[in-house]
């Protein structure tokens, strides 16, 4: 497998990018085409120990930066690591591509070059979310602010599409997230929606909860990316803030002291658990390839580990199995 | 202040309802009705410490039950605790209800006896939440499923003279809840009340993200009640599934029992600081008079904050202000 990757994207770049390449390699089996600027990614290379063979360099004299706008950068920047990595994908010269750069820029770049799938009119993130027993896809997170009923239903399609892939499950949960769990819970979106699904031949659960997302209740979780990437975000901010404030109870009491470094451990395990870089980037489903969108600020851990979704989601032809299901449907 | 109660909402109900009415009368200055079945409250009365000209009864022959549609409730129950209560502030008997009955119930027939404020579409319900230093007014959560920009324009006035009233703060920070902080980011919603929001006489510091909602960067956030409560039931999940994280990880190391052990009052600290008992019900905004919907599950220490908050409400006008706001907008 082959995976072109954006060497220049991402807040670290290209440091960290290209040390997720040599992570990557080192630990299985996956050649990788570093796209960028090629002198500095020498030089973050020399000194590495790594099989050669496996790493490559494709040069682009240009980068997006974070806070281009799509359009201009697309119009202007042809030769911009995000599109030459694209591009490999275009080609049939990579399997797959990855990218902390401008998630905007990477979304519209993927569409423009790759296309839709046949029946899907809006491609979508689909992100996994750590979950008590597992971990949960949540599809759309931010594609799509303004989403029809349909575009929920091909959602769950490619959310279904990507967790089997990844869980090796057979027939995954799909639940819409909505107020209520009673068939007429729901805004007018997700009441069509509902219906929708319900005639589908997804294993279609009905309406989950926000408090819902968390228990592994559904394994998809559909809804659309406008809220989806509000829950995310409601996520991070309130899991970091549950353990500062926390952190600040612990620090209020006699015996807190000595009793936090007993379980600071525990806490490490817990972050390690819950770190979005433990499990990878986040793929833009429903376009004709695939492209794995990663966190800016992503280290050389998770731009291995969103590496390693992007062989599994290639291997497991993902993007042929969303085709074939909405064919199907 | 005159706050009628209804005995009989709520999973423990009569006997929390009673028991909360009895410490809010003995902690502060404020007069009860409680609304319900006489026979039953007055069991729940009997032989505990009072004054007992500040607790009245007044008979309710019918409770409406939490899974009763509320077109049949309000149709067919017309001596129903929740009904009487509200119809207490109709008269002027009362200065406020609280009810932990069917939240449905309680919005439908408040809007139905009350009214609606002149120049309000839509009323709305605001909840507190717990920040990182202090709390901030979270509105809509509920009542709206799908809304119009001028929605979250009233929602913003509501939200302001509430947190004015609850923490003597003369020029709250409102902002919207959306997918990024720039101006231009957002759904079609959100943009379009971007627009009304920055002409208004407000003090309207732009968008935020959901990370954003636990750090106090406002102190008000506006969002249609869909979103609104996906965010509150997301939180009440996620808070508890970090804690159960934490305990497991606690559990799997070494000095995590003995370390446990001393970080425990901690934990109970934090649980009750943000517990939803300690910040009360969630007033219904928008309303011609003060209505407190509190969670099914609330205990005594719930319906007195519920009790309090009625009271603050009341006494510094929330109705009335938000009228003059509109009035002047």
């Amino acid at each position: 497998m082959k995976i072109a990757l954006d060497a220049m994207g991402g807040d670290f770049a290209p440091e960290m990018p290209v040390a997720g390449a040599i992570e990557a390699v080192n630990e299985f089996d996956v050649e990788i085409i570093l796209v960028g600027d090629s002198e500095q990614i020498k030089k973050y290379l020399t000194n590495k120990r790594y099989l050669s063979n496996k790493i490559s360099i494709i040069h682009a004299s240009e980068v997006v930066s974070m806070d281009e706008s799509p359009s201009t950068a697309i119009r202007k920047k042809k030769d911009s690591s995000i599109r030459k990595a694209i591009e490999l994908v275009k080609n049939k010269e990579a399997d797959a591509c990855v990218s902390a750069g401008h998630s905007g820029v990477i979304m519209a770049t993927s569409l423009l070059l790759l296309g839709k799938l046949p029946n899907v009119d809006r491609p979508a993130i689909a992100t996994l979310f750590p979950s008590l027993t597992g971990f949960i896809v949540l599809i759309d997170v931010g594609a799509n602010v303004d989403c029809k009923p349909k575009n929920l239903l091909q959602f769950a399609y490619m959310g279904d599409a990507y967790f089997r892939a990844l869980f090796n499950e057979p027939n995954p949960k799909i639940a819409i997230l909505s107020i209520g769990e009673e068939d007429s819970k729901g805004n007018e979106l997700t009441k069509e929606a509902f219906r929708l699904l319900k005639k589908s031949d997804l294993n279609f659960i009905g309406n989950i909860e926000g408090k819902d997302i968390f228990t592994s209740v559904a394994d998809v979780v559909v809804c659309d990316g406008f809220i989806g990437n509000i829950v995310l975000k409601v996520s991070e901010g309130l899991a970091e803030t549950v353990l500062k404030m926390l952190k600040r109870e612990i620090a209020n009491i006699k015996t807190g002291k000595i009793g936090y470094l007993m379980i600071k451990p525990a806490i490490r395990n817990f972050k390690k658990r819950t770190d979005y870089s433990e499990y990878g980037g986040a793929p833009l489903l429903g376009i004709n390839g695939t492209s794995i969108i990663c966190h800016g600020r992503s280290t050389e851990r998770a731009l291995k580990n969103a590496i390693k979704v992007a062989v599994e989601i290639s291997k497991q032809k993902v993007s042929e199995k969303i085709a074939e299901a909405l064919v199907r449907y």
